[in-house]
């Protein structure tokens, strides 16, 4: 019997054309966090040509674990957009109104259960139209202005596609169960935490997440890494003030002066003493006219920590100085929390896992664990939640060359890497449930067993 | 003959059911500056009927000199709003892309030539939906949402037309021209300006203006000043950054930071010695997304003070706190001038006049001029064109019983005091150019022949 | 008899090498408030050896109403400095710890009681050392460095004593009594207020203050008023943190961020609708080492306001802007205040005989009342103590040259506008008192009865 | 012969008490950076008796490196101060004005030259009254209210003077040259730039420095490590504005503003990217009175970073808030530098050395190298000096247990530990200078060599 590795690398090669175009289509349609509409529909529709049972929406979500949900006039307009758009129906109907969560499963029998999460949201960005941008380029630059793709999520849902045909040819070769789960609005974190919450986790064994990342890493393929994603909240704060004439100020209680102060207050909380911070107030909006006395201001922040403590040092501090400034100009004001993640580890065990595929099965040069600084990454939610039962988590970076910065107009990444992902994912699935000329799939318990 | 003060409060008074009509259509179809399409074209279309000549858009405004227009995308919005709401054609065509300035023309022989302003934009401001608020218990609440005549323009128009239809009528009984002038974007002082610098009054010998006003007057209904009317200067503010990820703050330049020191700043701008001063930053818009570096503000701010120094003085320091503020965080920034006004002054014999005229002929109580502290007012634009060559103006208040405050959601005023001013804005022009009993109309060179 | 008014007139003008000397002595060892300890010294030798009735310190302040007291190591070092300075013992003595009030007060039988007041303190101002600076090249510059007369106490205090001289020497012909109330600390309005509650002045029927001052007024040489001193609260502000090493910022609570927002949002409190308003943060002091996270801040402010009500807008949205402050960064605060004036407006009828006094008695010409925006003047607690039992007050200001504006380095005033001042006084004193001819004083009751 | 290490720790401990009678007496009469007359005057005195060749002051400084020097008048003032508290001459007079370096000699013939850095000044803290703070209570509490050891630097001197009196006698077991340096003004990194510039280290081949320190140590004595320590630089900022009445604030240059709004964007400088960074305002003096807009204001502030490039980002984004803060109010502004330091770390060989030393020869227990991470300090010059030349540098830490945080009021250390710190300083120049049974001392040269 042929080398499952061997299988899985020449399968992905073979798919790379067809993710290209998947992730093509993704990246032109792009849709923002929660209202993916069009691109769960495909990838609903997808799964379920490939023989996967489908759950959508509220067969997985905990409803009162979404965070950040849109607008419902905003939910509508993205439905129209979507059907417009190309939106395979019925599933568009299915994964309206913020329901944009997909999960496909496979069932091999008895066996360790895997879950896998690619995220599908795109980012509130303004796409390049320059040439040398190569979706501008090609074609396939976002037709939704100021919205794009900008953190590589079209690739993790091409990705995700490629995983489940791969694995779908190898079903014979498999034992246990895979649960592909393609994740709605990581961006803003605001998604992972109603998967997580749902249950659907709840018998994983082995929870496995990718994010297609740059770095100064040129010759290598697979990063790895203990620690460094930050653990983050995301406010949304309001602050409501009186209007009057701005010929009269002294009659209306000041909305910009209370922002305006917190934004400059917020940016200087104290650096705390142990571990990295962050603090963004990244949009502001306040105001109805000219000369009118401010009396509303809506701010999207965020904070961020190295540990939670940190973190909720941060969210502490940021609570105290907008009540603070609201009191200050006679406002009363407002915090939503509308996303929210825990610091992301990977388990030691599933680090050396990957580690060895990467290196001996599948001829990916994979590095050492090492610190990584940088953003927040929901998933977090879902690798604390598998391991409440005892499961173990593996968060690994899949080294692409990048064009422009993450979150930028002009990002994008090197669509080869999306081969190398499948692969890997693949890879590991074969490790861990692999009937391969009849030996044992790998076993924390029965170390001996493990090849 | 019918005393020709009495044949005016007659008609004034017969119009006011059709000028309430006139207002209340207005104010349902609120319409804010430059994009007064629908209002405008309905005010051309009445001059027409009634006989007047008339003139629009770029036959009267200086195209140079327009402040504050929309962009394209809005008023082209405005346009297909307009036409939809009922708006006269072909007028809503020649006064659509900037160009809702309508006057009409009376030509009766040689004689004074008398200028009158009527402004005719709304606010963006949300109309209340209280059943206490009178446009909303009777059913002509704006049907534009965020866009609202909170500042008594519908009723300026609707006087404007009245005070057409009444001196059409007196045709014969006068001498000389009458200029009804029907000016877009007061608000903001932004359309005062072109017409003023368009050669209109060139001519004009006697320039008069009023607002409907509330006050603690309860007992008289014409109030004069000397004084009192700010100086004022809008800016538009643009702060440009540089945007980067949340994560690595550094490598981004923060405009939402040079927002904020600039808002705080511009509010602590110290207190001017001589003169009262106002400053609001009445609006900001800054940043693109939660977990993005702000990379782009815009603030909408005006300066006011009681004298054009004290207001120079306050737009000079705004501006050195805007560079400063841009440089301290590495932005650039632009500044855009999108409204100005001088001080508004009446000329003591116009107030004379309009005493007498009031007091003594139409029984409408006046009060002498006393100082006012308010808003701004571009008519002193116009006030200040026609005095280059001689001419005098007037801005009056006429006081009407006011809900609640100016530019706030549930304004709204007497509509009996229509017909007061009506009568006001006609007995000044039957005293300067009417034919009464072979008598000569005033005459400043020749005061002995004046009544 | 010679006229009564001639002889004032010369006999100040006899007097002005005098008190040119005595000016310049005070100027030369100028002393801040409640730190007068040589200047009042020898202020009460030199009324004793008149002949005056001399009271001092607690024998006429309220104990309880002095504001602003400085700590007693300053009272104490002032006392030393001002004994090595010549201060005039056992005076010195009796006016040590804050109570350099001094009052003389002559007797001349029945008739009305007359009070006037002189404020004898310097300011917290370092003085030039420029040759163009009259009193560094006349060799009477502050040789107490950081302390200056730069408000023209000095000169008030001279003109008391110039008074002095001059009535006593008009004795016989006057009837009733006056009391020279030498006031301390007038700079930051801490002394009045204990002056006129402690009962001295509570059978006054004149009250008489007055002040050098420049202005445009270069023909005229007493400018009268009925308003425009401001209203103010003077008020001292501390934060209290938690200090820490700077390495650990989030350990400590910073109070220099406390402080700093208070300073950029009281700088920023809304432009009051009706009437001037100011507001200083004057000085702040904070922290004990640039290693070390602040803990400690202190603000000297004042507010002020055109009337009471702008005054208390302004005290009370500072006090809630403090407390804002402190909290959001976890300080706690103080507020104490320590001065306060209501705003000042002389009596009608004290214009009146004043505007008399000065063009027709004395040959001073002297300008009917208008407003005047400025500083503040404790003085008013004494007018308004004077009204309340039905007394009448009245403040002048004596116009002089002014070499740079009051309260800067190069400050100084016309020396013989001292002998004017005294000539308005004694004067009015003349007016009030006089046995002249056997006429009778003036009486606001018998005004029949008045010349 | 007697094992040399048991004979160091033999004779440090029979030292201890002399070294806490030491280090109390210069805990009583703290003295800050450049001002430790009275401290540098008794190590002089000291050293002299011993035996040692003595240099003070010029004859170590580089005159032009000296950074932070107080004015002439502190000095003089620290001068009669320190004499008045019983300094030792002649050697007061010597290291008066700035010059309180005091260096050591001791020559032992050929053989490596070591130089051992104690550095000797106090911090601007008011130390605690409480009976539960060891100082107060045993009555060595400062009598220089202000003025507190409170980072341990009366320990590091008393150490310094312990190592003397070891090493002296151990002369003859030693083979080439020790240098004791006794560095002033490290609190604020000021002094020790000027002693590496001054030439001394030029031909020292190993640096030993040390820090008395807390932390989570409980059971380990001695703590290594290769990073941690933040480059810094200390600015001192000068604003300079324009004084007026603030009753016309207009007429002035407010650098009260310009202050306020430096501290809050300080404060909020963009948290950069890669490496911890900090920035404190430690003091804000600005102001001459309440009712006087602000004219001058000076800051204390520091910034932090864990690498070079992370601290000049920070220096440079502070310069450019400086200076836009002081345009933004029409106010110049000054930037001095008065304390700089780059990053320390320690050579690996030398750690090994001490882990060696400490462990195996000595019995106290070293922990290998780890990061820590904290504040600042000055050393840093002087490793990087003699590494230019081809030497090896160490710094460790001896653990002790401590009362309160660093630079706190209550701060205090175990005495107990002052021998500990003399054991490992003598242990290593033992190891590295000892003539130990005839056999070579170590050397990196001919590792063969080493024991």
């Amino acid at each position: 019997m042929e080398d499952i590795y061997q299988v899985i690398k020449d399968k992905a090669d073979e798919l790379l054309p067809e993710m290209i175009s998947c992730r093509r289509s993704i990246h032109r349609f792009a849709e923002t966090g929660w209202l993916e509409i069009r691109t769960a529909s495909i990838i609903a529709d997808r799964l379920t040509k490939l023989g996967y049972e489908v759950l959508i929406g509220s067969q997985v979500l905990n409803e009162e674990e979404k965070m950040g949900i849109p607008d419902q006039a905003v939910l509508d307009a993205a439905y129209e957009r979507a059907v417009a758009q190309g939106a395979v129906l019925p599933f568009a109907d299915m994964v309206k109104d913020a329901n944009t969560c997909v999960v496909g499963i496979l069932r091999c029998g008895e066996g360790p259960v895997i879950g896998m999460r690619f995220d599908i949201d795109a980012l509130g960005v303004f796409e390049s139209e320059d040439e040398s941008h190569l979706p501008a380029k090609e074609g396939f630059r976002s037709v939704n202005e100021g919205c794009m793709h900008a953190c590589g999520h079209d690739g993790h849902a091409a990705i995700g596609l490629g995983v489940a045909s791969v694995l779908m040819s190898l079903k014979d070769r498999l034992r246990g169960t895979v649960k592909l789960v393609f994740q709605p609005a990581e961006e803003g974190v605001r998604g992972a935490r109603a998967v997580a919450m749902g249950g659907l986790l709840d018998d994983v064994d082995y929870m496995l997440g990718n994010h297609l990342s740059g770095g100064d890493y040129p010759e290598h393929l697979v990063a790895l890494s203990n620690s460094g994603t930050l653990a983050t909240t995301k406010l949304d704060v309001y602050f409501h003030g009186k209007a009057c004439h701005a010929g009269a100020p002294s009659e209306g209680d000041n909305a910009m002066l209370a922002a305006a102060t917190a934004v400059l207050n917020l940016s200087g909380i104290p650096r705390y003493a142990e571990g990295a911070t962050r603090i963004n107030v990244g949009t502001l909006h306040a105001g109805s006219g000219r000369n009118v006395i401010c009396d509303r201001a809506k701010m999207e922040i965020e904070v961020r920590g190295s540990t939670s403590k940190a973190n909720e040092y941060m969210e502490n501090y940021a609570r105290r100085i907008i009540r603070s400034a609201a009191e200050m100009h006679g406002c009363s004001f407002e915090i939503r929390v509308v996303g929210a993640s825990p610091s992301l580890t990977s388990d030691n065990e599933m680090n050396d896992i990957c580690f060895n595929v990467c290196n001996e099965k599948l001829g990916i040069p994979c590095r050492s664990p090492e610190a990584r600084n940088g953003g927040s990454e929901d998933y977090a939610y879902m690798a604390d939640r598998v391991r409440e039962h005892g499961g173990k988590s593996l968060f690994f970076n899949t080294i692409s060359q990048m064009a422009g910065p993450g979150h930028s107009p002009t990002f994008n990444f090197s669509e080869d890497s999306l081969a190398t992902a499948v692969k890997v994912f693949c890879g590991l699935a074969a490790d861990l449930m692999g009937l391969q000329d009849g030996t044992e799939a790998f076993s924390f318990e029965n170390p001996e067993n493990n090849r």
